[in-house]
């Protein structure tokens, strides 16, 4: 069983409730053993501050999120890179163990679904080049496929995948089990990533009943993904990274209690 | 340009305002070559006078929708399988080019996605032996992946090939726009499944700001699909069925007339 200390919160879960610094506090009462915050986050109170908060109460950092939407602009401007170029020196001034890309969907009033892929793998390899340099492992997040249009073009494992093949060492992928437990590839490619490739594990529920297509996902064990066998995939794989939590629920989980929140998480690990 | 005389209306389209009679004399009026009803739409009126009408007016019936749900019962019981031979004789008694499967979901409180398609397959494979003594093909429609655990989990065309393949012959696939546009896999297997395969093809758009999962499909030319490169990929491979418009649209076409719908429906053939 996953204990308290094998996960990590990502923000997202306590969005409405808790600033860093409070979700920071609630990880340490509650024994959780990392944090991964978004970018907004940092700007709170600024990247040294963050950094000491996080590093103050021993917390790991599972991953920035996020990089990426490479296919804001028509063209892969200088400013989307410089963007990307800045949430690596992030990711690597809190210590996190990877950052997280949400690539980008469609270029804006395009249809071209080919043309945007290879702007966004211009820039993913653009960024990587950098990260490189700075050590910074990049994870490509493959979303799910109702998020293709406006969110990201990247929507299986095997895709990113084929992407993380092209363009060599320093670079994997974030297994989502929302985004990705409808594939029948999951464990085939899984086992294909292997060690070196899975680089993040994240984890939450598909609600069999699901009202909104972003703001309605379900806390473990409430949904329908056999997230154990998934985990099993995982760690096949040997995976022994941090298991992270990252939970989207305007009308449940965001309304609650936060530290009712987290204890349910906890307890919930369970199911995983 | 696709002719009105080559597209076919699917009677979801105008489900609220139409019954079959009703959509028959539309798509006489329109000069539209084909229809594909529901099986309801067959209980209004009765098998022998849906036929009548339908071949009184010279029109072509792309498919019948739907047999499938496999996977309504934890197991594969007679009740499912009867009535899915029910779906292939009424497909049979209205001169379907096919009948179009909607395979099922989830097995009931499951989370036995494999087990469940495991049941789905048997299900689709014993139905097929049937419905090929009286010659009728199959046509797997695989349904996006929102979809999977509530309606069908055949998600990609690669799957659903891959079952075809196993099968052998009277059985191919139904390519909807809708559920397949994100599929980085899409032309190469629209290229795999060849003409033998692609028994038909749906039409409608994705919308980029969707608002529900089932109920808000748009209009051609309202989304970000690329039809006319996926019609080119379709084409290429000679497909010569009709295209079957196919909008689910609770707030919008459902609410408009239904002389309204079809003229901008072949408007829209233009853009496809």
């Amino acid at each position: 069983m996953i204990k308290a200390e094998q996960m990590s919160l990502n923000t997202a879960t306590v969005k409405e409730q808790c600033n860093l610094r409070q979700a920071i506090d609630l990880c340490a009462r509650f024994g959780i053993g990392g944090i991964a915050p978004w970018r907004e986050n940092l700007k709170e109170c600024g990247l040294d501050e963050a950094n000491r908060m996080i590093q103050d109460r021993g917390l790991r950092v599972s991953g920035l999120c996020r990089g990426g939407m490479f296919t804001l602009e028509n063209q892969l401007s200088q400013n989307i890179l410089d963007n990307n170029k800045k949430a690596v020196d992030e990711a690597v001034a809190i210590h996190a163990e990877c950052l997280v890309m949400v690539v980008g969907g469609l270029k804006p009033n395009s249809k071209d679904l080919i043309g945007s892929r290879k702007q966004m793998e211009e820039g993913l390899f653009k960024t990587l080049e950098y990260a490189r340099t700075v050590k910074m492992p990049i994870a490509i997040e493959p979303l799910h496929p109702m998020y293709a249009a406006d969110r990201a073009c990247v929507n299986t494992l095997k895709y990113a995948l084929d992407i993380c093949d092209g363009m060599g060492a320093g670079i994997g992928i974030a297994v989502d089990v929302y985004h990705t437990w409808w594939d029948p590839e999951l464990k085939s490619q899984i086992k294909r990533a292997g060690k070196e490739r899975l680089l993040a594990f994240h984890l939450c529920d598909w609600l069999m009943e699901t009202k909104h297509f972003l703001l309605d996902r379900g806390m473990m064990g409430d949904g329908v993904i056999d997230i154990s066998q998934i985990r099993k995939w995982m760690e096949s794989e040997s995976f022994e990274m941090l298991y992270e939590v990252e939970i989207f629920s305007a009308e449940n989980w965001w309304k609650r209690d936060p530290d009712e929140v987290i204890r349910i998480c906890i307890e919930r690990l369970a199911v995983c």
